[in-house]
């Protein structure tokens, strides 16, 4: 028994996208879906294993592209480069992040009324965005995101919102967390936000090793984020 | 099979104490213990049935007694005067809590090093100030708790800190998030803080119904921090 794993073309406009799709077959009848989406490295290996193992829970997992032709950065400065763009436009990161969603609904094992995002860093912001875009999405969960607000005007937010949050992560600082509780709120939307001491940003990452930086790895955060997302999505795609 | 309970007194200086001991003998050996803390009403019902509900996962749960002599309140003012004392003398209140974590050491089926406790509402702040004032426990879990600063002088943490919280708790506003994040950081704690949106005082409590008040159940809220509980436990005390 393996894995199916392919890349998947999608579109949004002109733009070209390849999203990485994985799913075990043996599991009978469509699946609830969840889609991924990647740190501004662009859609790298740490993705898709975050794919696989998730399709070995009985998930259908697609690790989306955001940036086109699945281009991932080689270096600081180009994955800067490849994130800024939808930094400053916060309405095509959500059109790019819906175009995912729509091509996940569409693929024949999935189930599209049980589909649920994650994403981690940047993707975490990405994810977000897609719950304030008011999308039909089950629930959305974020590991060390920004929490930047998007400066679109409101909508209702029908998706479950899971922010797992580094307390110490000086990408997103103690102010940020209160205005995307309040924003939240007023959006009403079903939310929780797990705040974790003495933890920084990219803690679910075990490449990431400068905590002087404000970016490392944390073991423990690193499990009880994923168990915390491994029991939302049993409540919200199951 | 069932459970086996007892009432077991145990004293703070002069004071008569009295716990409700439950555990289920069918496991092996010594079991993993933890303290139940109750709310401002006194060791009720309410905490009792989290120790049988906690027993059947293998745990010898000691519901303890704050006030004397198992006292609980019939009335809101009654409830206040019990109270208040410990608000008024936080070393009281950690003298009393510590009489407890000993009380149940000393059972012959509990392993002493194996504890942690847990409460809800005034019984969230006396779990917070047993880990804060430096206590041998592994864990403490404060559901919808106060968070009022002891005044006393801070001590090192060794317990892990889970804090389950209404964000919107009319008892423990954001200014007062914020300050126990910062006090536990410093503090060198292990700690969780998981906030929950839409939810307010005694979330727990399918007894609570007063949301204009500030005091309501929530069931959503309920089963997550319940889960969050059990996962918590299995790694302080497993």
């Amino acid at each position: 028994m393996a894995l199916r794993e392919q890349l998947i073309e999608y579109r949004d406009g002109d733009t070209r996208l390849q999203g990485f799709f994985c799913h075990d077959d043996s599991y009978p009848g469509p699946q609830p879906a969840v889609l991924i989406s990647h740190t501004w490295c662009g859609r790298d290996e740490f993705v898709e294993r975050k794919a696989r193992r998730l399709a070995w829970h009985g998930y259908a997992t697609f690790a989306l592209d955001m940036y086109g032709e699945g281009k991932c950065g080689k270096t600081v400065e180009e994955n800067q480069a490849l994130m800024t763009p939808f930094m400053q436009d916060r309405k095509l990161l959500a059109r790019r992040i819906n175009a995912a969603l729509a091509a996940v609904k569409s693929q024949s094992v999935v189930d599209p009324r049980r589909v649920a995002a994650m994403g981690f860093c940047f993707g975490g912001l990405c994810v977000l965005d897609l719950a304030r875009s008011g999308a039909d999405v089950r629930g959305v969960a974020s590991f060390h995101g920004l929490l930047k607000p998007n400066g679109l005007p409101p909508n209702k937010i029908p998706a479950r919102v899971l922010i797992m949050h580094g307390y110490d992560d000086p990408m997103a600082p103690p102010e940020e967390v209160l205005a995307i509780a309040k924003e939240l709120t007023a959006a009403g939307a079903d939310w929780q936000l797990h705040a974790y001491g003495h933890t920084v940003h990219a803690f679910t990452n075990p490449q990431a090793t400068n905590p002087a930086g404000g970016m490392a790895y944390n073991d423990r955060a690193d499990r009880r984020s994923w168990h915390t997302l491994i029991q939302f999505l049993e409540e919200v795609v199951r």
